[in-house]
């Protein structure tokens, strides 16, 4: 029996684009599982709320319920040891819990910062409002302020990203040879960009341009099968 | 017959502050290894030019020579193989590369602007000269001017360590329950500020204060035995 993923959608419920979501997609992707995913909108508490859950992902995997990508890559690696491993041992499921610190701090704060204006237009009508209202709430200025200049500050942006251009020069993925885990973590991020908005986050030049292009091919191509802009 | 560390010392020879050496010193601590240091100075070049390096940390271990942090690493690493592991397997050692890169674009390039005029007063003589001339060169501009406003500034770079104390809110080191290499990396920029400078680069109320501390202790104390200034 196939995993079943809540998966966060769009008004076209092809359009996939929660950076957590895509981390533990490719979590299962990795490991081999089958799975069957169900399109989930920000406005459909009811549907996970029966799971224990107000957010995605969740993974239903036979009796288990799990939600939260970091504690869904965490179940798969338990659960399913003679799969290729995520982490690839202890010390990297350690140094990914950082590496998710960084993503999330540095990748993910960036992105948003650059694209989160560009977001209601790809949502469903009820959830294109719930959005706008809560991160305006939380942002406390209008999404238009929050990417405002974004053509000048996408430069910083570009900055920040030196530690995975370093890492890159080892390899080809952040765990070598094939990806793992870790680069699910980032590559979830710049998925997110694209399944969101036309604005070029990356520079074509950019190795890790180089490395999303490589992620989007992995698994089949897993990731560019998505509807996104570029 | 124990290892031979090659160790960069200010004017006290037993103070040894260069970031990339602790990084060693500490790899070499946690295998349990026998190693006896030798302090060198900048200016020193022919006593590690005779063993094909122009920087150190430089290890000799029998008939091998071995410089370069990571380098170092690597070969301690698959060198005692039965040894406690430094990076606790492929993901680790993947994942540390990583963090090697985080380390040294913030951590060490952020430390270096806040801290890097106070280094020449620790120094002998003509290693100063030389740390002045050359150091002002790289930065086209004086010393005093690269850690201008390092009061104000301070704020930033601590706003950048984000990625670590998310980190340290799953256990005490990066590692987890104990210090791997990706501790080392990291703490190698910390305790070169220690050595080199009494200006407080972290708050005492911050996460990533309380692990530096862990971290002194480790080893039976290893850094904290080290002269520095706080």
């Amino acid at each position: 029996m196939p995993i079943t993923l809540y998966d966060l959608a769009g008004a076209d419920p092809a359009r996939r684009f929660s950076p957590y979501c895509w981390r533990a997609r490719l979590a299962l992707a990795q490991k081999g599982l089958d799975v069957e995913t169900i399109p989930w909108r920000f406005t459909e508490r009811s549907a996970i709320g029966v799971l224990g859950s107000e957010k995605v992902p969740v993974i239903v995997d036979g009796d288990h319920v799990q939600n939260e990508s970091w504690q869904i890559a965490e179940y798969l690696e338990a659960t399913y040891p003679d799969r290729p491993s995520l982490f690839g041992g202890a010390g990297g499921h350690a140094l990914a819990r950082f590496l998710t610190g960084w993503a999330d701090a540095v990748v993910l704060a960036g992105i948003a910062g650059l694209i989160v204006s560009d977001i209601p237009a790809i949502l469903a009508p009820d959830d294109a409002a719930y959005f706008v209202e809560s991160r305006e709430k939380r942002y406390r200025k209008t999404l238009a302020e929050v990417t405002a200049g974004r053509e000048t500050r996408v430069t910083a942006f570009r900055e920040a990203l030196l530690p995975l251009r370093l890492a890159l020069r080892q390899g080809p993925f952040l765990h070598g040879e094939a990806p793992g885990y870790g680069d699910a973590i980032v590559f979830g991020g710049f998925q997110w960009a694209r399944c969101c908005s036309p604005f070029p986050i990356l520079e074509a030049s950019d190795p890790v341009h180089a490395w999303r292009e490589r992620m989007l091919d992995a698994y089949d191509g897993l990731g560019r099968s998505a509807p996104g802009f570029a």
